[in-house]
């Protein structure tokens, strides 16, 4: 289903040859209208790779036609031939499309950093890709994004009349600001660019920028949001929001759940702050301490690591007051010792870690996963 | 040499059955003046020991007549228990030393963090340690003090008539505000507490906060810094300053040397920063990244790992404008690809990585350590 589950989308997902290995490689996403509304939002990071550069100036005029999105190769510190690059794919796309113009096409890439993109065999590629889409597509356009990912991502949401689709990669350098991912979302909904870029930020800051598989930003993160009216149905911001919201939270647990090397997904729940500032905070710094995601690979409930995490924050709190749950049970009461830890099981691959900050009524979740020798493996025994 | 390398200081070290393995656990530093001057930098984490407390509070008096340190349990997150206990052994020490208040004897714990210390061991050991207590002494202290190190770590540096030496211990949880470390050094040099505070944080701010092992910081980091005056030298504040950063600078980097699982000593240059704290910043953003720290556990040279770590902070550059060296081989330059990453020799144990933010004339050097199965072995398998 995934891009192509709303009314009004064509997608495709073919091997162009990016890939040594012969993988599927190249991905597009067209609109058919009748809008062709589109709000994106993009990696935090300084260092920005060629592609996010040229989205990001797409977007500002809030019409996307299509997305060319490839996988193979970053395209990220490669210079002024590396825009020039991105800016001849999106080129070749309007060309391979009837009546589209080449700043209404978004690109993203995905990939090693600091190597240039085979342009000899992409811009074949983008005709080839054209030649296959089709209003079922999805399904292939979503299996040609990834990279390390051991599965592919979509997630669907029907509403009455309309419906909200996407496809996720994102396997590494998972952190917010966003998650290392290339998102692309679609919806029939008739709604435009304004109300969809609101309702994207809304989704992203509470989903995907609680992602936090290993501390690393990347330099491609990309989640676009394309509506192409063609349900002719025009929701309510609120409910339009919450399927937004909720197709954004099931492939941010997708990524979660396939991150390199990890044997735990880790839901980091911070309860009793002062504000959701202080909440966040808090929880990115137990989802980052290293010593913490060893100990829970290990299945030890070694909250005091949970609370030397704690320690290094400026959120509001006393030290005596803190409590720390694992899986329900408090072995942290007051900054102390609480229950014994023999009482928590930890033989499933999810782990809940409850903090207790005891300082006032504010809580965010934050998503990682622990470290593991085979991330460590998968992350040196070749360059990624 | 270890503390008692300068006059007026004895030292011991003996296994008090803290340990279950029977390995010795306390240590015993005593001053015998004529002076009595000290100094300490502690923690950062706002989660503190109760060691850390009792002695922040003995610092403050500028007096320290003796430390009593012990590995086989932090004493953090152990609520008013914990803080009797520390307060309990002072008492223990004043006791059995002639002459010595309970408010000028510090005391340093490290292990496990959440668990109570077996007093019922700990009190006789006290006594043990002092009827061990020589000028010879200085090694055994620092043996006892050992928790995952491979090695004791001492340092001693002879001027023109004193002398300042040292002990250290440190292995994992190693992060700046401090790295996770019990130091204790000691000079016969007169010199009043004032003089040992500034020099101490002189020489503390460019050494053990800028080594950062594994970006988590501890509950218990405790530097130490005791003059006896028994030189009866009063050097100049600069030749001092100098003597007591080429002790702590070689004591951090003893530590890094010997991190737990490490197979990577990293030093991390930030160079023509705009100021000290933006090369400082990109300096712990590049050292704390795990996709680049397994990288150079597997020798690849991935430069855009580094690139992007630096694009996550808010120091002054320009990203077309950044440089990369690493092993003296500049891989990107301008922001993209340099010279021929073919080039990097990684075989060596040291590897040094050049970043250049073209932005200013300032500089910082950060201290850390590779990631590594052994690392996630050693900080899975077992509590510590």
């Amino acid at each position: 289903m995934s891009v192509t589950a709303a009314q009004g989308f064509r997608a495709a997902g073919i091997a162009a040859g990016i890939k040594q290995n012969g993988n599927p490689d190249l991905a597009l996403v067209v609109n058919d209208g009748p809008r062709l509304a589109a709000a994106g939002v993009f990696t935090s990071n300084r260092v920005k790779a060629a592609p996010v550069l040229w989205s990001e100036q797409v977007l500002k005029g809030g019409v996307v036609s299509a997305v060319i999105l490839n996988s193979g190769g970053a395209n990220a510190c490669t210079g002024p031939q590396g825009f020039q690059d991105t800016h001849a794919t999106a080129e070749r796309v309007a060309e391979v499309l009837d009546g589209v113009n080449a700043g209404e096409v978004a690109v993203a890439s995905t990939g090693l950093i600091g190597v240039t993109l085979p342009m000899d065999k992409l811009l074949p590629g983008v005709a080839a890709a054209a030649g296959e889409l089709s209003a079922h597509g999805g399904e292939k356009a979503a299996i040609a994004i990834k990279t390390t990912d051991s599965v592919h991502k979509t997630s669907v949401v029907t509403k009455d009349g309309w419906t909200v689709g996407g496809m996720a990669k994102g396997a590494g350098m998972l952190a917010p600001g966003l998650a290392t991912m290339l998102v692309v979302l679609t919806t029939d909904a008739d709604l435009e660019s304004a109300v969809l870029d609101r309702a994207l930020r809304d989704a992203t800051r509470l989903t995907f920028d609680r992602v936090d598989s290993d501390g690393c930003m990347s330099t491609n993160d990309t989640v676009l949001l394309l509506a192409s009216g063609a349900s002719e149905v025009t929701p309510e911001y609120a409910e339009f929001a919450a399927a937004v919201r909720e197709v954004c939270d099931d492939l941010g647990r997708q990524l979660i759940g396939d991150a390199e090397g990890a044997s735990k997904d880790i839901k980091v729940e911070v309860v009793n702050a002062a504000s959701e500032a202080d909440a966040v905070e808090v929880g990115r710094s137990i989802a980052r301490n290293n010593l913490l995601k060893c100990a829970l690979h290990g299945e030890d409930p070694n909250w005091g690591r949970v609370l030397s995490a704690i320690g290094t924050t400026s959120a509001a709190f006393d030290p005596n007051q803190l409590n720390v749950a694992i899986n329900g049970v408090w072995v942290c009461k007051n900054g102390s010792v609480g229950e014994d830890r023999e009482l928590v099981d930890m033989r499933y691959r999810e782990v809940v870690i409850t903090a207790d900050l005891a300082a006032g009524a504010e809580t965010a979740t934050i998503w990682t996963n622990d470290l593991t020798a085979d991330y460590v493996h998968e992350n040196s025994a070749y360059s990624s």
